[in-house]
């Protein structure tokens, strides 16, 4: 019995404190610089998601992501990063500022089944530590669940 | 004197005739939506290069051009695309239109010597093969000039 509450109950507690459980969420994307770029869409002041999307966004994919962004269907070990950046309009000329949040989908349909085989998290400005999402990705799920013909994804393959 | 003749004025013809010499110029950078990209920008109505780059542009390279944008020396064989594509804002969001022009800078001191060591050229909309340089990119260049602490390229490489 104490061996049963050993494993049942302390384990994880060590786990989690130990960070060995760090793989089983969605890791940092590095490298993602280097993958292939999807698409930009820019989201102003008084759009719906606005909080807190607001900047200049870029989408980035890994292999398995560019084939899924071409095709619609997305297997598992595809990545999407999503760039946001702060967005400088001045002088008839918008550039780019420095990086709100890093938005990341990893597809693991059997680990994330409850939000459409996609696991969702944020880190927050350039950090790859510091991370914003709290509720297992329900509501960036809530908003993707849109797109459910598109695999749960926004972003289209542009030529 | 005849076989003079024909080395200096008819087999130039010919090759330029049969497309021969298309190697001189600057190519079609095929591939480059899978190369890394660098930055994107937005110029807007009563920008100064509104005509002909208003738009959004995406600045994509090669491996020897990312290599240049991180150190601002570029080697040969270094290739910078300019993707401009139409910008379209509504309902508070902007998002990626048509293509107008697709521009291309390749690193080659010895044959680009005049115009800071690149070639430029320019393909009309999506076309591979329309092209709309004809000054030998010396308009091109008489803007890059300002940037000759970074070899004649704007671009700075974004983490």
């Amino acid at each position: 019995m104490k061996q049963h509450i050993l494993k049942r109950i302390l384990l994880p507690i060590i786990l989690v404190a130990t960070g060995a459980y760090a793989g089983d969420g969605v890791d940092y994307p590095d490298g993602y610089r280097s993958w292939t770029h999807i698409k930009t869409m820019a989201l102003h002041k008084g759009h719906a998601l606005q909080d807190p999307f607001m900047g200049i966004h870029h989408v980035y994919a890994n292999e398995q992501g560019v084939k899924g962004a071409k095709t619609g269907q997305f297997d598992d070990g595809a990545v999407l990063v999503f760039d946001l950046l702060n967005y400088i309009t001045q002088d008839n000329a918008s550039t780019e500022g420095d990086r709100v949040l890093l938005g990341v989908m990893t597809k693991d349909s059997a680990k994330f089944a409850n939000t459409g085989g996609w696991g969702f998290e944020g880190f927050k400005g350039s950090s790859h530590t510091e991370r914003l999402v709290s509720d297992g990705g329900q509501s960036c799920f809530a908003c993707h669940e849109s797109q459910q013909a598109n695999d749960y994804v926004f972003s289209r393959w542009r030529e």
